[in-house]
């Protein structure tokens, strides 16, 4: 049986992943993938996610250069949820935010308020392109 | 404002949550919370999820007794992730996993295959009420 026939997609075709960065444990971001998306990340060796807003193949890093290079595929009990082992390119440290911080996950729960406790490495207007 | 009107809920009400290990930075297992769920987790420091399959809030380690400590409740750029950094208590070391291993990652992908890759820690029979 392929190894992707055995992934419980979702009824969209998708699954959640979560990208973890192999050196320090941070958890970077989480994200979806399809089935193209997933295959692709296994045969090149880098993060293919699957963009739900703009409904195509997201090559992680094809706009800011920080492509993440995967060294581990790991798939949970369920068989439904994926997690990356990373390393994050194109910055060091490295950026896996598009707000360029190091991790999506930078707002805390500190007395019942969300506070972003994490700097901005760089300034994401230097990151992006300009929209002209 | 309220801190949990701040988070985007999916249409059914529920974000994904990523349980990592303080300890170790091991991400055990994803679940989901609805609003009462994450009220909670953050009130009781003690992980509750909301069970998709049972439709219930699903009180972690309520059969097993390897209840989750949280230390940490973080939240992603788009305010639609949650991350929890705990502490797997109950067994040492931590049982995270219904199959009794530590993390419900533990199926690898290796030259194509998914190969589970981490011991059982503790048989599942013994960690589970019998079902009569």
């Amino acid at each position: 049986m392929n190894w992707l026939d055995q992934v419980q997609w979702d009824p969209q075709g998708l699954v959640p992943v979560i990208a973890q960065e192999a050196s320090s444990g941070d958890v970077l971001m989480f994200a979806w993938m399809n089935r193209q998306a997933l295959q692709q990340t296994a045969e090149h060796g880098r993060a293919v996610y699957f963009s739900r807003s703009r409904g195509r193949l997201w090559f992680k890093g094809e706009e800011s250069g920080h492509v993440q290079q995967v060294h581990e595929i790991r798939l949970d009990c369920d068989h439904d949820v994926v997690l990356l082992k990373v390393t994050q390119t194109g910055h060091e440290p490295g950026i896996a935010c598009h707000t360029g911080r190091h991790s999506c996950f930078f707002h805390r729960l500190d007395q019942g308020q969300w506070q972003a406790v994490d700097p901005v490495l760089k300034d994401p207007e230097d990151i992006y392109p300009q929209q002209s």
